[in-house]
């Protein structure tokens, strides 16, 4: 096995305008995001990636079939073709990272992939009722469309920078002369959270130009605010570990 | 000294059907029954392996002698030849794993194995009287069999998939057209567990049709279960950590 | 991307007899001086290096765009050249160290440096009001003329050597025959530290023979002076943790 | 540099029997001892090793300057030539041990050393009035010698093996056709300990039959005495953490 395998699984994949980025990440948010996505618009999968630099396991599928670690890059079929990154995991090791994430942009590049989003959740330690979702980009040019689409820029918001697949994306596309937005949609940090996400995606189906259906993102959410709803109880009776540990 | 490095002892070794791995993990399950079965089966010592990727240190055998950390595989020489993985430890690091077991496989392919069993513990945190076996497969067809030897295969059990050697060797064997089957006897995690190791002999017994003499295992198992019954007073009586370290 | 890259952004770039390097570190002791005196010399940026030895995450500027983590090299264009290697972060492994301080000494050579100057702070544990100047060299004979500029030398201070780029650059410059001095201010090791970079740049600007205007720097910390005095109320009233965060 | 840098400082170095390892570890009892036979036998030093594996930091000097971390090989003049390995640091990563121990090696063959002797301490968490010396060889035949010197082999001592340069030395070695022992100074753990020392002294004096000048060991195990007598006066007065960060 190479340190990192990109596995096509089509001899001929169309071309994709944007990539979106969502693997997993504080509060689930980009994961949510993206796999809706692929969700709502049938995309199928086009090449998966196998590397040395994921963590030493396997996961085990619900027919009890087990797997190596990977990630995934789908693509949609519709008028927009849209290529999604998910998977199961980031990088086991920080140089990986760098590696790991150029390997994405070579996946993007042979795609036509001239624009990125990278989705991800901004972890603030306390519950949110109406998420905010910021941004950064990678070219000052790209931010009035952001801003006009609903997301925020804020000094220091998120404070030391965008750690992972999410920041990197942004400064090394810009080498290859890739545009990349990276969306982060605010979230408590200890919980899934499909608000954040429902959020995140009303911001980027504006940019995007498409229309996504968010009924099952929303019903997800209003399901996790009953759960919240309880675990506040518990809190308020003094049982805060409750509340950290649901994932 | 080569970061990965295999010595064959013989020159000639006969094939094996099938590669049984039981390296050190979680209540040292599969090391107890691979090393039982190499002992009731008189398997002889084929090849050594030696790695940087274990950790940096020598074991004393009984004699005083050093040595350098290594694994083993043993083959047994009955109608039924069978293929052992044992050693003293797992990798030192996470992308050691990865090229650990394609070691192993190198040595399975050379040998001949069209199966292989990987064996281990699956830690539960809390005492089990009649522990499960659970499982998982590479390959969906392999489920049957498995299941009709009595082992079990739940949705998140274990959660997150299975770490190491054990793991890995599922996701990278089918890729070289091998059949793989893990099995976990639920433990503990807290003692070396003879009790799971039984029971998990038991179904491996059964899926590869040969007999085995379990009363070596019953006797330790049953050897523990009074360690632990008085352990049991111990911490009836406030002193957890006494449970807690032994192993 | 390669393990480490230089961009150099001028074809032509004059020569610099010293060297001043000033990465984040304790007290950010060294940043603060060194970036006080690329603004006051208006040094204009040569150099920019990346590296997968960095933490993989990206800076994001105050307009919002989001950029790799880097260090830069300036150069100021006076009668006296000065080159000062100033950045984001040191290396996110050991072994980093080592090849990012030789990538530093490939950029000094290039330049025609013949002598380092290293900057740090001196972690005590305790505030200081009266904050000394501690040194190493890498040739003994450097020593008198350092002393002579106001700085220390005492065993054991700091004890254990010195650790990172700095340390590594006096080490390392020496194999090819430059001059390097390390200088530390001491400083509490709690707080971001004008106070000691002050007394740090009076040394330095004696050594170098070069008048550094230093009030931008002494009114940073009599700010950081008040802040101090509060916290230190807040710490008598019992809030010690108040202290310990301030960065 | 290098990963690893041997740099011999005379073009001719005359063979050793025997090389002594007295790296940094536990109490430090293999650094004094050979430390000290340096120093008693007016050792000169031939070789300084160099790797970007040991901790990335410089060492000042009393007298100001400041040098990379190495490793350095000494060698006696007297009738029995021997070779002694001492230095700053060990390996800051697992594989680095490995490497490193087999370029010591190099430098053992080099000299024509036909025995290598490691010297350790052997924690054991409480003070030992009358310190044992433990044992590990790499071949059963050396052991009777050893024994007679006055050093013990027993089962599970140390539990789990011998970690680091003192462990890779026998096991590494042994592959070369090198004959080596181990020898291990009972000790706290807690202390620099020149009585474990001075006891593992006397069995390595035996082993290869030359007298060595313990008085300079006695004075400062003596001074230790009468510091950890005053210690455990505070320990008793409930002070441990006294006791704990001496070094």
């Amino acid at each position: 096995m190479d340190a990192i395998e990109i596995r096509w699984l089509k001899e001929e994949t169309g071309p994709a305008e944007i990539l979106i980025e969502g693997l997993p990440g504080i509060g689930h948010v980009g994961k949510l995001v993206a796999e809706h996505m692929i969700q709502e618009f049938h995309a199928s999968k086009v090449a998966e990636l196998y590397s040395t630099h994921f963590p030493p396991q396997v996961i085990i599928e619900p027919d009890g079939v087990a797997r190596l670690v990977r990630n995934e890059v789908y693509v949609s079929e519709g008028e927009k073709r849209i290529a999604f990154l998910v998977g199961d995991y980031q990088s086991a090791s920080a140089e990986g990272h760098y590696l790991l994430s150029e390997a994405y942009l070579d996946i993007a590049e042979r795609l036509g992939v001239r624009r990125i989003y990278t989705l991800g959740g901004y972890g603030v330690g306390h519950l949110v009722s109406e998420p905010r979702v910021l941004s950064a980009v990678n070219r000052a040019e790209l931010r009035p469309d952001v801003e006009a689409a609903g997301a925020e820029f804020n000094r220091d918001e998120p404070p030391g920078g965008i750690i992972g697949a999410s920041g990197l994306l942004l400064g090394l596309s810009f080498r290859r002369g890739m545009d990349a937005v990276c969306l982060m949609g605010e979230t408590s940090g200890y919980l899934v959270d499909p608000r954040a996400a429902s959020s995140l995606l009303a911001v980027l189906s504006a940019l995007i130009g498409v229309e996504v259906d968010k009924s099952q993102l929303e019903t997800r959410a209003a399901e996790m605010e009953q759960v919240i709803a309880k675990l506040t109880e518990s809190e308020r009776a003094g049982d805060e570990e409750a509340l950290r540990y649901i994932g």
